[in-house]
């Protein structure tokens, strides 16, 4: 059942005692909201502890700085920027997906699996609803919380650059910034750094660029030969996954990573007007229209061909093939 | 002479037929600035026009759609985003730069040649103080207007990441894009495409990086062999500009560019606590606390080893090394 924000508020009010979900694989939003809701929960007097299938990258770790450890039965669980309980990851889906009591989400392919849902899909990241939430629940907005907030805001839009910014999401940071956001060393760190193992990996991701319909459609690939060799950690990728878009006259850029498992993550990305999700809901995955993904099985030569059938079929009914 | 802003808005009302120079090879703060205010004067009823050494990049050259050409005598000279009179190029710096009557800069190091100036080194582009300056004139920003300053904020920030950025100017951006700024298209073309030339130039570029001080010092170099092999433009280099700063650990990154009259134009980009306006004025050189710029004279060799003294000084003041 969809909720309002003010239903939302009245709930988080009333509970104790709770646990809140990240997705697996754990970007700068969903960790950015799980602390950020998590440090406020916890100074209104709540117990309130994050839990995530799989480590935090190094690069957020300051989002967890002195968090308690978890010594609660949860009683009331609540899951941020999760759109399936398949994105949980196995253990954590196992466990909780079927009780969650509440999902706060920015994505529109929310499955809505949990019992009441906040949904928000013109927010450029879950940070930025937790943020109005904290306001309207007069919390104070403390530099740690901003911290959370911002990196949740600056990496959902690629730092500003990506179309799902609104002139809300630039205020939304600015306050964060007034509020002690140490944004300068967040972007320094995020955006500005790359390890030298990183740069080994992207000047490979560069060499495997391949390009069909004249241009209008780019691949980039990264194996694990690729990882092993440079010395990148597979949660680089998503600076890799931007490349193929990137290209001049590109429509859709799709990066292809091979999983330890042996099969394929997707990530499309896409300019106007093709639709990511729509390109991604056809290979069982979903997203955002300008940012989406899916997994594929089978060798690297079928997915990159499945790819290129539905993404062909995608460019032929958008007219541009 | 330093003046107000509102100092500023009295001269500026009082003046007509008015020339704006931009400095030579302009970037999207000058070009922005410019075409902001001519526009802005022009709305007053006012003659204003544009005048720059170098050719407008293809990328930036929506700021001067349905731009009138000059056809009057300047009265009143302004220069925006100059900050001494040899940035103008030569021949606009010989036939304007002793005449300049009024200058809007940010940055720091301006030589105050003009005989007003307002200077204003806490905005992170001089699109910011225009924009400011226009407000307080009551100007209709129309979305042209908005699209030019836009422009200006993001390309100075790197599209809000570096660490001129303030809560201001992302609340000043965020006001632009409600005047109707194409923020999307601005921010897909210049800092989401990448041509394949520079694609191939950035392989190449990222292939020349050269680590010194234990990694706390990285230089790309970028030859007109590059240029020429790549297919690049030269007005692609900012980008290439930023690589050496963003590997982990780098302090002072240098970009060291080849130009055609065979001097080298050297690009410095610090992370704190290093200044690199103080490392480019002991090469005669100038700019911002984290990015600056000089021209050196003398083979590549050469080039890099007087670079290489003057970043070892500065590192070990700073007690680094």
């Amino acid at each position: 059942m969809k909720i309002t924000p003010t239903e939302t508020i009245e709930l988080l009010r009333a509970q104790d005692d709770i646990l809140i979900l990240c997705h697996a694989h754990p970007d700068g939003d969903t960790l950015g909201s799980a602390y950020a809701l998590s440090r406020a929960l916890r100074s209104m007097g709540k117990r309130a502890a994050v839990l995530c299938e799989d480590p935090i990258p190094k690069v957020f770790a300051f989002v967890a700085a002195d968090e308690p450890k978890a010594d609660f039965e949860p009683q009331f669980v609540v899951a941020v920027d999760i759109a399936t309980v398949k994105l949980m990851g196995d253990c954590v889906g196992e466990r909780f997906g079927a009780r969650v009591d509440l999902c706060i989400d920015h994505h529109g392919t929310n499955s809505l699996y949990a019992a009441r849902v906040l949904l928000d899909d013109t927010a450029a990241a879950a940070c930025e609803i937790i943020f109005r939430l904290l306001r309207e629940m007069k919390i104070e907005i403390t530099p740690a919380i901003a911290d959370c907030l911002y990196l949740g805001l600056s990496t959902d839009t690629g730092c500003f650059r990506y179309s799902n910014v609104t002139s809300a999401t630039l205020r939304a940071a600015a306050d964060l910034i007034d509020l002690g956001a140490d944004f300068t060393r967040i972007n320094r760190e995020v955006f500005e750094t790359k390890s030298r193992a990183f740069a080994a990996l992207e000047r490979m991701a560069l060499c495997s660029v391949e390009t069909h319909f004249g241009g209008l459609y780019a691949t980039v690939t990264v194996t694990q030969d690729m990882f092993r060799e440079s010395g990148a950690g597979e949660d680089e990728f998503d600076r890799i996954a931007a490349i193929p878009r990137q290209i001049e006259g590109v429509l859709v850029g799709a990066a292809v990573r091979e999983q330890k498992n042996g099969t394929y993550k997707v990530s499309v990305r896409t300019n106007p007007p093709m639709n990511a999700a729509d390109i991604c809901m056809r290979m069982n995955g979903g997203g955002h229209p300008a940012a989406a993904g899916c997994t594929l099985e089978g060798t690297l030569e079928e997915s990159k061909k499945t790819l290129l059938t539905v993404v062909g079929d995608e460019l032929r009914r958008a007219g541009k093939i």
